[in-house]
């Protein structure tokens, strides 16, 4: 897909599909009583922007956010419209896995909608096919298109979070399993990392989608409110789970260090315990390796094998006693 | 129980019961004025679901919520209705114990009752059984039937606490018997799952049930706001336990790690003394292991015991010191 | 003291004392005007609560939170009359100084005051006789009352601070006296466990209290904001001062850590300065166990003595450096 | 300076001093219109009190407060007065630079102002002449006064805080210098208490004097907000300041055991280092003091030279590779 | 550029530059209708304050605070007039990069704005180019400049924001490749104060900022909400980012001492690895140093070599089983 993209430009009609329709018509359309128009864009030229900018007469600082590409998720009213930037997150290609981040933008008029997509994989064409089924809903106008956006928006970060969870319990499993490794920390690190991706991309839309069915709310959404309050709900859901995983990895990485503290004195005990087995035989073989002129065993016929034989004994003693306590 | 089970559906009149009825029969019986139903699903079937949906005319995105099973607590209000999703916590079988989450959604009309049961072991025909025994609270209609079954659902929290707490005692005393081990960290970890698991069924709920008795109180609950007060008092109970045990549990983690680090130095100290009692006395071999020619002792006719006597009284002497300084 | 205690039941008219009544008087006595009646309960019985519900028409829910005594802090209005439940908190016997938890819940209406007090040791009889000598304070009601029992209640919490603050203090001395050991780091624990319990008397009690001053005030505490301002503002005190000690634990207790690592660092330093002292000889003795025909030094007359010396010299050097850089 | 001191009784009228007057005269200039009194306690006796509470007409839990000297800093209206609370912070003498709490409370009423002054070392004598000479100030009343006696107060915890970011500093700049110890450990432990001390001065008043300038203000602060406000700005800032320099302790008490671990670890390299200088040509001494009877080496001319050369060698080799290795 | 000096003096018409006007004159264009001041000043003495202070008629506390140059961020109503401080964050020269901090002092009037810098390097004369080169917005007079230097001021913290994420990233890439060193700490250490020093700057500005465009907002301000709401939407941002940096930095810190201990457990395996194919064949040659008179392997003509042979052999299997497990 190239750079520049005009992914669909359409006009409805009392929720039907008119058809594909020219960009310098657009003005047209949207000045005609009873009529729809939905531009989708993806990566758009700043020609491109400037031109949608003019047809359908959008806020010069809207405009600037919607080509920047890095927002942070908000909604905010231009007069009757609504301009709305989400967060969009991706987990890239194997075996990194990494989440890429994107945005969508969307302007919502009394009757259109300009979404400009930037930087993300998947297309939001499915959308568009799946209200185009339900004309009676498509009837609602913008608002309903909105929310249909938001939601897949939303549903996409599911996956997301439930890839992070597995993660996360592989994590905690091989945690317990093993002692905690350089490469089980910089799992850790990078999961964390993740999670305040999506955090970023969660929270704040959660913030400001509240303003969109309490109170006083924007005209394109009146009559739409329980709809908006289910897309609330499923983001609240996920910056709870969110605020959960983060308590855990906290938690994980602190409980690591404890793990870690621990196999240190394991591994202490068993190199003092095997040091003892070396060290004491060594004091024996020192003892009789002394030149003293009166040494009895010295002298004995099966002497060295004495000594031999006390210094495996006495490491047998040890070791059954070092066993009993744990130490080998 | 097998799936999609229909628990119960009865009619009552002024708080007393008519009987059982035909599910097809439900929006008869609630169209009739003075009349009340009363209808319980376990782990419904989605058929099963679309007809009460049907029945009672509920709106899709509440259904969907009942269906899914996994939905964070809260409550809503759709028009005049209102609908109650509530987690349950149940205890799993021994040896795990491990922490079983459910769902309880409940569709509150003003002369209906619909309560969808999702993956909980224990029911609630308790509660049905207690109600019908007090008919002048039953006349009061849904909203007292609502507090009965959120009082059953907050009351069963209180033994899954308890259970938490025993265990965070249990730890706690072993913490200070013995040190800290891989196990103890463990049980540490998972206990800090099972409250979060609590948590997250107590803290939203508790939040939403605000809703209900002060300000503007939702139809239903009109007058019942003292029964529902009295939900959320157990519920800021529950919430300042666990918060308090999520602290203590975090204490707990940073003690024990002093606890090991503390056993590590004790185990380096006793080491060091142990190994001073090889060392010494192969120090002393070592200097009559010498070849000099001219070495008195050497030639004394006690030498040998000499030297063996002069190891073991170093030793002894060492050993006391070690002693008095609580290193061995 | 038994069980199930009825400490006074006195009638009051124009702020003096009418004297002692009987239980079943009760109803007759509140409904008189310009009388006021003040009942003292210490761990009732069923029966008895059950028959003070009757006589005064006390609130199903409140009765059964006053029976329970594990409730947390509360201040509830049913209708008229208000409903205050207040832990107290006690320092229990030599060594432990456990702290001991009860509970007063207060029943307050036009003319009457109920107290329940369960499980505490101490009594209020002091709270009636000195209001008994202020009549023209008693005259102003069951407000003033209330206030006067909470007023006693929140000034017993301050000893049990000041006792948790001295253990603190000789806690944070002993600490940086000799490195912290398993029974300071107990003890730390212990502190924190007593003061979660104080914190969980203090905290909710604030938060309720502020009702009684500020907007609409309950109608029994109308025109005594002042006082119910001076017991919350000396909650506030004792809220700030249990966080501000909280912090501190939790400082004292990672300063531990650290100080344990520190002495950890000294012994491994002393052990390998005394270590050296052992084996740089032990090397010695070594070479001149030789068993090389051409060592000059094993021919020399004092060649014996010159090890000996040379070991004892080389140990005084290492000795002097070890204790110039602290390690011995 | 005695206990129980009058530091000063004057009556002022448009803004212009009468002259100082007697205490029992108080009440009759208060009552005169456009008159105005500023009288200043010093650790008051009670008597001294009880008879300002007379000519003033204070309430008895204003006078309780003011006599305690130990109260949380606090902003209270009484009818148509002002009670405030604040706490003065003081650096003690050196070496140990102890902070050193005292209290102001000042009672303000329409034409008069209080000040009791407990345990604070310097007086406020200062604030009285600059006042005394803008008459055009003074006539505006107590609530200037006010204003002034607050910003001599708060004025003062700049040098305090600047002291203990001077201590912070010198703490961080040792920290990376030389490993900490246990004397830098104490030192960031004495410092977070003196930062407690400092904010528990600071944050509650600036949360009480937030009420003077927004909303509803007291009648004797109208007109002054802007001079209020200043004072909330100059709390905040030092709230700001105290809260970064809490999380920067925070880190550096973390940081710290990070350096001792890391110290720890070049520690046991180092020794690692020196044991095996030294424990390699014993060794070699070993295998020379072996009693077979074919050693070549034995019978060499130069064999104890080869010897020790050998040892060296290997020693030096050895040495080269841990220095290259940063062990030595 | 030295200490007090005037930037530049100009007065506005309908949008249009007039022309540099001498101080003295000031006062006569804001009196003139449809006339617009714009003065800014560089590091000011107090006199040329002073003189402002007159021609514009400011209230002399705004003053004070911006002659001090040490003021957190805010934004004050005088009246009709607002005053705006904002702090200057500029990287420092290398190597050491430190954040220089410096101040923005903005008074606005109905028709003047009155700049002051304090202590930055970069001035502002851009944004005074690109305002005059668009008449039609500098028309809208004193709020959209204020916007122009609020919005300039807050642009600059991006690339010291990215220039700290850069640094974290390194610090992390660094972290898992080689064992965090003290200078690795330091640097972390270091980041930490950067960002106190930005987040200072940022979120007590961004509180301010939003009283700027909801609710009542100042009459300067008036029609320029959705201009105020970007530089918020900005703030916020960085905000979010701040917070974020600073949550990876506190899990870098601790995940740093868990590297740091696994590398301690490691050289602790590694270490006693070595010591043990040292110690072993000691013991090996302490055997055969033994002097018991029927050893028959001293004997043997290659005694000898079956000894070397038997420490090689034994030191090339404990190798093979130390490299198996990971330890050398």
């Amino acid at each position: 897909m190239m750079r520049g993209m005009l992914v669909n430009c359409v006009a409805y009609e009392e929720g039907r599909k008119l058809g594909d329709i020219a960009v310098e018509d657009i003005s047209d359309y949207v000045s005609r009583p009873g009529c729809f128009v939905w531009v989708a864009l993806f990566d758009p030229t700043e020609a491109e922007l400037a031109l949608m900018a003019e047809e359908f007469g959008l806020h010069e600082l809207a405009v600037e956010d919607a080509r920047k590409g890095n927002q942070a998720p908000k909604i905010e009213e231009y007069g009757d419209t609504l301009f709305c930037v989400m967060r969009t997150v991706e987990v890239g290609p194997p075996p990194d896995d990494e989440l890429l981040e994107g945005q969508m933008a969307v302007f919502v008029g009394k009757n259109y909608i300009l979404s400009v997509r930037q930087k993300t994989q998947h297309g939001f064409v499915a959308v568009r096919a799946r209200t185009e089924h339900e004309p009676e809903l498509l009837k609602r106008g913008s608002g309903y298109v909105l929310y249909a956006l938001m939601d897949a928006v939303v549903d996409r970060y599911f996956p997301v979070l439930d890839g992070l969870e597995t993660k996360l319990e592989n994590l905690e499993v091989a945690m317990f399993k093993r002692t905690p490794s350089r490469q089980s920390v910089e799992a850790f690190y990078s999961l964390k990392q993740d999670m305040m991706t999506l955090r970023h991309a969660v929270a704040p839309l959660a913030e400001v989608t509240s303003k969109l069915f309490g109170g006083r709310v924007p005209l394109v959404c009146v009559g739409l409110q329980e709809y908006y309050r289910d897309v609330f709900d499923h983001l609240m859901r996920l910056s709870a789970e969110i605020e959960s995983m983060r308590e855990m990895l906290q938690t994980a990485i602190s409980v690591s260090l404890t793990l870690i503290s621990i196999t240190e004195s394991e591994i202490t005990k068993k190199l003092a315990a095997w040091g003892a087995l070396i060290t004491v035989p060594t004091l024996i073989a020192g003892v009789y390796g002394m030149n003293f002129h009166n040494i009895p065993e010295l002298d004995w016929l099966f002497g060295y094998a004495y000594a031999i034989a006390l210094m495996f004994g006495i490491d047998v003693v040890l070791w059954l006693r070092f066993r009993k306590a744990g130490w080998v």
